[in-house]
């Protein structure tokens, strides 16, 4: 029986907070398109909605890892012969990059998105291609409101940053990127300790 | 630029108020499968985040009017020449149908849940028939982290009561109604005011 107020915090989200401390150290912070975010030299992920109160870092934002919105069965089939697995302790570099996609985008059906996401721009299938060098994990904002539609969090050894530059790269001039409104994208390297 | 802290609350979302008061009174509230959902009065539906600090409701449940997840374009075009009208005055009828589906729904792929939803269920061809007298809105729940995973809302004149039984009916007994696991209906009538 609920007789208790609903959270008004996702339960399963995850929390990413930029500030002067945190597990990853800043290498390079870019905003490609949009408005800027505010630089800061530390990122702490943290697997659990907002604390409430919680203090001294400048900006959070938040996603959920949610189920798949355009994969296709054969699509899934092939991405689990190749796990996406974070927290490998060779893959100490990590990128975050965090987009919004125009309304015109959010206007499309859902086939007309896919038909963009996938035939045209081969996004799961050349995507693929990188794993499981490349660990990824995609997080949505946009129904919680948030600055930016999704946030992907990368994992990947340092000899692989010539691949992940490659990766986005091929996104980047990708029928789907038209779409883009908005790009900011980190670097960042685990701290020692 | 941004420089303070995120909102933890979706900004574009809708908080429905269960309570004692409200503008609209319940008719019927009933539980058909999973955990019940506590009975109230009267249903306040207000397309804001919740209020901080708002009391004198029961309890509260948020939604996001979203983008579409399975609508084709030639569905949208025929979606779009019977437009679902919220707000009329004849329509002094709603419902409210919170739901929630199984684990086993979300682990499916995007072509197998179309698959279930319209091939084999006819989810948006059979439930269009109804538009434009019982006028819907769906809002989605689940990556709010809320208890259920959708909430429907729909609005209609008192004469389509028998209409709108009958479309529930249909849909209770699809496939994809197999996947279902939490389902609340609630009838209500506007207050006169």
């Amino acid at each position: 029986m609920d007789n208790t107020t609903q959270p008004t915090t996702a339960k399963n989200c995850t929390t990413f907070y930029g500030g002067q401390t945190g597990a990853w150290r800043v290498l390079s912070f870019n905003t490609l398109c949009g408005s800027p975010l505010l630089w800061v030299s530390h990122i702490e992920k943290s697997e659990a909605a907002p604390i409430p109160g919680a203090n001294g870092y400048i900006w959070q934002l938040q996603g959920v890892a949610s189920y798949l919105r355009y994969t296709t069965r054969p699509e899934k089939n092939m991405l689990d012969e190749k796990p996406s697995v974070l927290g490998r302790t060779e893959a100490s570099y990590a990128a975050m990059i965090s987009l919004k996609k125009s309304d015109e985008w959010w206007q499309l059906t859902q086939d007309e998105r896919r038909n963009i996401f996938e035939q045209q721009s081969q996004h799961i299938r050349y995507s693929t291609r990188y794993l499981p060098a490349i660990a990824r994990k995609l997080y949505h904002c946009r129904d919680l409101g948030g600055e930016f539609d999704f946030i992907t969090w990368f994992e990947f050894a340092p000899d692989q940053s010539g691949q992940f530059d490659e990766l986005v790269d091929y996104l980047r001039h990708t029928e789907e990127w038209k779409y883009v409104v908005r790009e900011v994208d980190v670097r960042l390297v685990r701290e020692e300790g």
